[in-house]
Order: structure tokens, then sequence, then C-alpha cells
């Protein structure tokens, strides 16, 4: 079963980077700096997003397409709430987003107008890995009441990290979460991974992440 | 493109409930009670089991089945440190363990001297939702950091439960869960689900579900 099975992933996998790059090509020409957002359910990607939008929705236009594997709009509705474009991209059951889906969002959004694209990814550590959007950058929430041995059991999604982001440490107190043990995991994965430390609920941490953000969109307008 | 995936899909599921069906089977003769605990990355599904084996040790005999997706151990050999056997699968990255992966798995097992076994699937809220393992029951662990809305935004995975515990109620001063609501979009899904709202942390609430399960193995026992 196996023999048959790798080159069918392998052709899956290709298509999916040709549509990516397309992805890529379309953005930089509207000058739209965009990130993917992974993480377990519960997270807090979408409070994160608010957290995000909320802090630079002065200085740029922020459209967001949220994946759910079922027709409900609570996150979109938030976002629009918060006075941004947002797409709601339905995978119908299935468990990533994919570079398709990803081109029909950025259809669905007025990509002229925009600055950044945020998307936020199906939640779950496994399957969005394997998936290239095309996005500038890829961003894993993990969260503290996840528990610290989530790099070691989950490698690969680690590995293809740009930033990484460690939320719900305002919860740290309660839970049993070895932060030594857990950076060490990361470090053995992705050395040197950027990462922000930060809680939504208590909004402690994000500067260092909206002026790296910040940085980071302002060098790729200009680039 | 759907309609070349669709019919290959179900010829997958198909052969999987075949195989789940031969695992029921084997674990029947064996006088084997079998338990599919699914869960979100963290949501407490190693600790859950250690919890429920310390309590039932001394009447029954435990096998468990770890699935994972990397060939780390720190899950089997938790339970092998609590004194009972234990067999970890290592999926290889893919997102969540098949009949196939669980027939092996019994295989690995001394079934005939075993009363239980309690399948720790991929930490997953989608992909697991799909494939039938032939176990007696399916247990999904939501645990309250995640959030109270995920009913509304993974529903595949509640429709098909038979037993759902809410893990880290010790954490519910900390942070935003609303129970009615939660509890609201699961009796959407799945009108009257046997519901234990546990923390494996400060190990209150398993006394109701320890004789649920306990009365739930003899009842298979006899019948």
């Amino acid at each position: 079963m196996s023999a048959i099975r790798v080159p069918v992933v392998e052709k899956i996998f290709s298509a999916n980077d040709r549509i990516a790059n397309q992805n890529k090509t379309l953005m930089a020409e509207n000058n739209v700096y965009a990130i993917n957002i992974m993480a377990s359910p519960g997270a807090g990607k979408t409070s994160f997003i608010l957290q995000t939008i909320k802090r630079l929705q002065s200085e740029f236009m922020i459209g967001v397409i949220e994946g759910d594997t079922a027709p409900v709009t609570i996150d979109s509705d938030k976002v629009i709430a918060a006075g941004m474009p947002a797409v709601q991209i339905n995978t119908g059951g299935d468990c990533h987003l994919d570079a398709v889906m990803m081109s029909e969002g950025l259809n669905q959004l007025p990509l002229a107008d925009l600055d950044v694209v945020i998307v936020e990814n199906v939640g779950n550590l496994i399957c969005p890995a394997a998936f290239d959007l095309g996005t500038n950058i890829n961003l894993l929430i993990a969260s503290v009441p996840e528990g610290d041995d989530k790099p070691y059991k989950y490698p690969n999604i680690y590995r293809g990290l740009d930033i990484l982001i460690i939320n719900k440490i305002d919860l740290e107190p309660y839970v049993q979460f070895d932060m030594d043990y857990f950076t060490h995991g990361v470090q053995l994965l992705n050395p040197g991974l950027t990462t922000f430390p930060v809680s939504c609920r208590t909004e402690e941490g994000f500067e260092p992440w909206i002026d790296w953000l910040r940085a980071e969109i302002l060098k790729a307008k200009q680039g």
C-alpha cells in the first residue's frame, strides 16, 4: 500500500506548491505581506489575530482568511466586528488549508487595498505543516496549558516555522509547564527560532511581536 | 478533482471498517473492553489514562496503545512506569490511527491476559473521527483552556462520541469558558451524551467516570 501511496502524495504536494507560488506572486504584486497562523484547537489563534489587528490597524489595512472545518462564522464575525475584511473558508471537514483554498480566499479579499493578510489555518498540529500557502511567514501558536512536550511529539510543524508564539503565559502558575524543557525541544528542531511569549488575556508580551512584525511588513514593502 | 477523489476515500473507509470489525471480534474473543481516546494536542489524554489506570489496576489488567506522529516514547514510558503493558505506534507523520495500526498494536499486546485496552489516538480533533478502530467506545477529552466554542468548530468528532470528558476544570477561574454555551453546542450535535467533568491535576471528578467504566467493563464481560 505504501508503495502506491507515496508517489500520489508527492504529486499533490507539487501541485500545491505551484499554486502557492502563484499566491506569493499575486500578493507581492499587491504589496501584501502574509502570515500563515497554525496551532492546536484552542491555542488562541483568533484572540492573537484580534490583538495584532488592534495594535496595527491605525497603520495598516489587514484582511483575514479564516479556515474552518465547519460552516460556522464565529471567528470571521469577530474579525469583521473589529473593522477588518474577513473571508471564511469552510474546508468541509478537511483538516488543513491548502494553496487552492488560499487562492480562493485571496480572490474574495480587496487585495489592492490591503497591506497584510493573516490566515487562520484549521486548528491542527499535524496536517497544515505539509501545505505551503505562499505566505511570507509560517507562524505557530503554542499555548502553555497544552504542555511542554509538544515539540517532541509534533516535530514536523516546528521544523518549518519562521515564528513561534507561546500564548497563555498567564496560566504558567496553574499548570505544569517547564519552559526550559519546551525551549530545548524547539531548539533541537529549529535552532534560533524567533519566539515571542504572550498572553492574549492579560495582553502582556505583545510589544516585541508587534515591533518585529511592523519592521517586517515595512521591509517587504520596500523590497 | 472532487469527482475523482470521493470514491477513493469511500474505498479506504470501507477497508478500514472491515479491519475494525476484525479488531472488534478479536477483542470480544479475548474478553477485552476497548476505549478509543481522542483529543486536541495537550488536552490531557496521557494524564487521564494514568489516572484511570491508577484507580482500576487492582481490579483489571489494562494495556495501552499509544499513537504518536513521531518516534518518541514519552507517553508509552509513563504507562510502563505505571506497571501496565504499552505499545507505541508511530504513524510516521500521519494525523490519526486507523484500524490497521490498531490491529498491529493489538498483536503486540498480551491480549489473553488483559481486561481493557485503552488507545491514545493522535492529538487531533478532525481526522481520528473518520476512522473506526473497533473499540467498544469512542471517548473525547475536551479541556477548559481550549475554549467553549470547540463543539461548534469541530462538530464531526462530537457527533460520533459515546463519552465526553471535560478536563482541566480546575482552570475555569483563570480562563473564559462558558459551560452552558459549551454544553449547548454538545447537545445540538449529540443529545444526551454522557459527560464527566474532571481535573487530572487536582484529581477531582474521577469517581463517577470510574464507576461508569467499571460497570461497562463488567457488563461487557458478562454479555
